[in-house]
Parts: C-alpha cells; structure tokens; sequence
C-alpha cells in the first residue's frame, strides 16, 4: 500500500517571486523516508478563496495534506482563522501555548504586545503540534480519515515541528510501502555522455528501478528509485545496479550518496589525514565558506588568503611583483606561487589557489571573463590547471569553486 | 484587465525534494513586472497522466500557462512527446534546432551521439523558442486564446529562453493592469515590534495598498503591494506611504528595496569611498564571499584572512599568543587585535573580525556555542561587539555574516 502526500504552500511571497520555497523539498524528503510520496505541489495566495480552493481540490486526491506559511503575528496572516473556519471549530486560547509564547518574548528581551495574544488562540477541533522554536503552534486535524497538518512557514520552526510533533504520530499512522533512492554524484562529464556509457546497464534496469538524470552546476546527479514492500530486497538491488554504473563511470563519480562536494572533500582529507589551506583571488572566500560549512572542519582546515587586491597577492602572499607586473594576476605563474607560499604561511598539508576572471567586466582579448587558473601545492609536487567558464558572475563563481574542490579531490585520490 | 497565469513545474527530483524550485520565483517576478499576476503554481511529477492532469486542471484558469522541466536528453524526460499528444501535433526534426544543437556540442569538444538528435525534434503545432545557452528548445502553443510556454528546467537556459524569447512575445500580446511592489528591509528587530510601532500607518493605508510581513534569516521585509491601471500614480501613492514607514523606524530600515545586504553595504563603502578588508575565524570566509558577489566589489575590498586554525591568527594576524591562551580566541581582545592587525597588513580603510563558536560542538559553559566576537577598526576608532545566536551552525553563520555586514553598514553611518 502506498499513501499519497500534498503539499500547499501559502504566501503571495511565493507567488511573485520574491522567496524560493525551500519548505516543500525538506517535508518531501522526510515523508520519503517514511515511505509516503509526494504526489504533488501547490502554491497559492494569502486569500482564504485560494486556500479554499486548493484544500478543495487536494482533500480528495491525498492521505495527508500539509499546509505551510501563513501562521505568522502580523496582520497579513489569515491561514488558521480560515482553517477553523473550514474544518467548523472556534479559537480558543491554548494556555500551554500561552505560556510558552510569553516565555519566548522574556527571554529574547522583547515586549509582549497585546497582538501576540493572537498567536496563543488556537481551533478547538485540532490538536496542537507544540513548536518548541517560535510562537506559531502547528495544527493537525482529522476529516474523513485523511489528515491535514497546518505550519509556521520559518524554515527552522517548521523543521522543528514535523520532526519532533508530526513524524512520529505519522509514522504511527501510516504504514506504507518502502521507497529506496540511491544517487551517485558524477563530475566532469555531460548528461548525454553518461547516458551512452552506461546505455546497456540502464536498458537492462529491471522495470521496478528507475534511472534519474539530474543535471547541476557541479554535478550530474544520478538517482536510481525503487519501491515495493520489502525493504531491504529493493537495498540490494539498488545497491548492485548502483555499483555497476560506477563501475563503469571510475573516477567520473565522486560519491555513491547525495552529499555536498565539500563534504567529499572533507572525508577525502581526513582519510589522508592531510590539512588545507587556500589562497583565493576570484572566488573571494567562497571555497573556504563551502569547507567550513562541513561541521568539524576545524579538524583539517587552516584558513584561506583572500587575496582580491594584487597588493594582497604581493604582500601578505609573497607573489612577485614582477610576476604580476609581466604576465599578470590570472596566469599560470601566479597561482603556482600563490599555493607554493600560502603553503608556508598557512602550515598546511596542501594549499589550493585560484585567480580569474568571473565578470561581468574585467575581460580582455588575451584573458576573457570566465578564464581560472589553479593550482595545488602538495608535499611532493605542484600542479597547476586552466579553466574557461561561459557564464555570468554568480554561475562563473559556483563553478570555479565546484572545478577547486573536485582538483582537491582528485589530487588526494592520486597520493 | 488583469491577466493570470499557472506555472507547472514538472521533476521527480522537486516531489521528492532532492532539488529546491528556483525556477517559479525567477519566472514570477518577470511576469509581475508586466503586470501579469501569478494566480497558483503546481508541482508535478515525470508522468504523462499527472501533467496531462495539472493541465487539464490549469488551462481553464489561466491565460499563459508556464511548464518547465523534462525537455532534457536523456531517457527519463517525456514532457516533450506528452504536449505534442496534447495539443494534436506530430514530432518533427526542427533544422535550425539541429544545427544549433550540432554547433553547441563540436564548441564543447563532445561527440554528436544518436540520442541527440533527438533533441532537434518538436512538434509541428508549436512555435519554437530558440536556445541560445543549451540544446533544448523552448516551445510556444496556443489553444483557445491561451498560451502554453514549456520550457527546459536549466536555470539559465530557462532565463535566456523567458527574456529573449517569451517575454516580448508576451507583452506584445497581454496589456494588463499595472502591478507596483516596494520593499522596505527592516534589520536588527522582530516582526511584531514592527508591526505595533506601525499600526497607525498601516491601518490608515488605502484598501488598495497592501502591506505585507516576510520575516527571513537576515531582515524582516516589508513589502507594498497595489495594483490598478496608472502605474505611475500606484508608485507615487506606495512611494508616499513606504516613507512614512521608513521615517518611523528609522536606521532599521537598511534599504528601500529589496536587495541584499551585501550590496547595501558595497554602495555604503563607495558612498564614501572607503576600502573593506576583513579577519573571519569562525564565519570561515561566508563574509568575504557575500562581498564578492557583488559585481565591481574589487574596486573597494581588498580582501580577507580566514584564520581558522589559531596559528593563522598568530602568524599570519599577528594576535598575541598569550592573548590566545589566557583569554582565548573568542574574545574581545582577540577580535581588536584581528580587526587592527588586519588594517594595517590588508591596506583597507577599515576592517571587521569575527571570532565565534558556531557549533555543533566547540561550547564550554562560559563560552557556549551561538557566542561570536566581532570588531571594526577605522581610521579612528575601533568597536567591539558580542552576539549570541540560539541556532544550528548553517544559521548562526548566516545570521553572523548578517550582524557583520549590518555592523559594516551602521559603522558607515555613523563616520
């Protein structure tokens, strides 16, 4: 048996544009793990007809339905008036949810006004998902055994809700079928060159083993999905068919699993045990931020030389001003001494250093926008590599970086 | 007159959130600019029967419908074919297409396979709209005075295809009414806070002027809405009551419009033609890289040292190592001498440093994780500043490098 999900998102935010819905992804993956699918999205307006409408048109089609945004303090929130509405309750207000909400104001040294009173008063016909993070309590109520859960639209309180109050009360409910995904994670490579290499493997996936392509700036994500009822039977398989294709691919996939590149990195290096440093020009700390995300990064990262200015390059990194002088800030010679001595400064095992052009101006005949080189200074040796990307600043920019960690990468693999 | 549009994104990889839905935001604010409200967005899955139902579900409702996704290469993309049988036309090899598509793979040194051709058919009751940045073609059909756009889901491919292919097909054809946002970006103060300070104004503004509360990580956003037929006279009235507002609220209004806060601060340091450099420990770069991706910021940043590991700081930062060992590095005294050192060893006008546990781990019960040092040092003073922030480490290191800019911004002010 296999239950079926929606989700609705409210905010005329979303609707024109002016915030990206990050929401529905993280409630999908966890409904996922769980084995209920995702069956379809909607987002719609701040106005009780369109919300109306859509729990209209969903109620039917779906085991579950969640609702998120709209629980918000300011005038401009209608959802949980229009739910209770909806589902004929009245509000009350939920001393529990009093109490917290005046407990929340206190500590974060801020008035509570008579407006936040508001956020206390819940329907009597559901009952309240505690949000240990914010004032706005989740609401989940019942009709004709189909549930439907209402949230707060911050990221973090919502997270905090399904995690905590709704998973487990869902996972009581729904026992469903199991869903297995797999995904490697390819570099280096276009999605039609992978697909003619593995055109074989793919052609003789068994019909319940779906093959994914899903292209992104750094990677080609591969994801191979199955479901059925035996759980660990679809692992297997997965897992075979998953080990064939990389197999075939080599070094082309960079993880079996859908982790950051820095992550992949990260492991690479303490599996090394070997330190970083970085000397960046054009990515302006941008691959330092990506290592640093990694938690625990401290273990193995130095720190990185954000060497922007070229009086930067010269005095806090040592590279020649002749050097810059002849053949400029974006040249082999550069980058090769930028590794080679932050290597030194920065007492790390190896260093990676990058300067170029991202745009959308600095480009010359000579040296266009999209021109990178880099270089990695080891123990033993120094390589240095050009790039040419085609895009704008910010693509320019998440490429560059992605080109840095795989060369990281693929330095420690040939060690 | 005011026209609506649906927007159908279409992956497996949204419903199972393996991926976040740009695209719809992008698409809705270009469409906003022409006055064409989005009226609902809908996310369905690769399947023939669940698009051939979001359409059915959508097309009476909407005078442009947008699909994108599912136009690429490889085996599991069907949207193509599926519209083709949709709206009763034949698959036909488009020869501008296949020229373009053969010229594309040659520039990128990749060989021309047999599946590729593939990618220059299109069904001959479509207009095609050409690709300039990818192989997909964009497809343009009519059916009962509406217009159906489909598009492929690359990000920039997408872009390319809206703005120098849809759009001036679009406005040519609809001539709504005019639609005007204005964004105030408050910073440093609840939602609620606002909210009273305000409510006079905002309970004086006229039924056609909206306000709207969209709290995110960095700012509280205040957005006016209004829609009617005289631009012009929409964008005085909003223009009238956004500056009642940020007279009201004073400095925690950073901006008038919605840009980030890095850009706030790179017009600030132009303003008044100041350098930035700067001295991240535990933000680990994050700061530098927001700074940077403001196009031109070489013109005022000279860069950053991250010194993550402690001996950068001694080293490289010249921070005493007996100010490490007594008082430690997240400190006061550690973050002024960052922040004074690094003036004189970057050549900037002024310089911020951040010292600070972001966590997961790394907290001590007088130094819990959440407390970061910051200090800026000028031409003739230096500050120093402690926050704590309550959150995981992604956002304790966004609402850091926020507090750092922000700190950036009211420094400037002040000079």
């Amino acid at each position: 048996m296999s239950y079926q999900a929606i989700i609705i998102t409210i905010g005329d935010e979303l609707l024109i544009g002016q915030t990206i819905d990050t929401n529905s992804a993280w409630i999908a993956q966890e409904l996922n793990k769980t084995g209920i699918n995702v069956k379809r999205r909607i987002v719609v307006a701040d106005k009780k007809a369109d919300i109306a409408e859509a729990l209209d048109a969903s109620l039917p089609h779906a085991d579950i339905l969640f609702l998120t945004g709209g629980l918000g303090p300011t005038a401009d929130d209608i959802t949980k008036p229009m739910l209770c509405e909806y589902f004929g309750g009245n509000m009350v207000v939920n001393e529990t949810v009093l109490a917290h909400v005046k407990q929340l104001f206190a500590k974060r040294n801020r008035p509570f006004l008579e407006r936040n009173l508001k956020q206390a008063e819940v329907p009597d016909n559901c009952t309240v998902l505690f949000n240990r993070m914010g004032t706005a309590p989740g609401m989940w109520f019942e009709k004709d055994e189909r549930i439907i859960i209402s949230l707060p639209g911050v990221p973090f309180e919502m997270q905090t809700i399904v995690s905590e109050e709704a998973m487990p009360r869902i996972r009581e409910r729904f026992k469903g079928n199991a869903i297995v995904h797999k995904t490697l994670m390819a570099i280096g490579v276009g999605e039609s060159f992978i697909a003619e290499q593995i055109e074989d493997i793919e052609t003789a996936l068994p019909p319940h083993i779906h093959l994914a392509y899903l292209p992104t700036p750094g990677f080609v994500k591969l994801r191979l999905s199955s479901e059925g009822s035996d759980k660990e039977q679809l692992q297997r398989e997965v897992d075979i068919h998953a080990d064939l294709i990389r197999q075939r691919l080599g070094n082309v996939i960079a993880a079996t699993e859908d982790i950051p590149l820095e992550e992949i990195v990260a492991r690479a290096l303490q599996l090394h045990r070997m330190s970083l440093g970085l000397a960046e020009s054009c990515t302006g700390g941008y691959v330092a931020n990506r290592i640093t995300n990694v938690a625990g990064s401290s273990a193995f990262f130095k720190g990185s030389v954000v060497s922007y200015a070229n009086e930067v390059k010269t005095n806090v990194l040592g590279v020649k001003k002749e050097t810059l002088e002849t053949v400029g800030a974006v040249s082999e010679a550069t980058v090769i001494q930028m590794a080679e001595n932050a290597r030194s400064i920065l007492k790390a095992d190896i260093t990676l250093s990058i300067s170029g052009i991202l745009g959308p101006g600095g480009g010359t005949a000579e040296k266009p926008v999209g021109l990178v080189w880099m270089a990695i200074a080891g123990p033993n040796k120094t390589i240095s590599k050009s790039f040419h990307f085609f895009y704008d600043r910010p693509r320019n920019k998440e490429m560059a970086a992605n080109a840095a960690l795989n060369m990281i990468r693929l330095f420690l693999e040939d060690l």
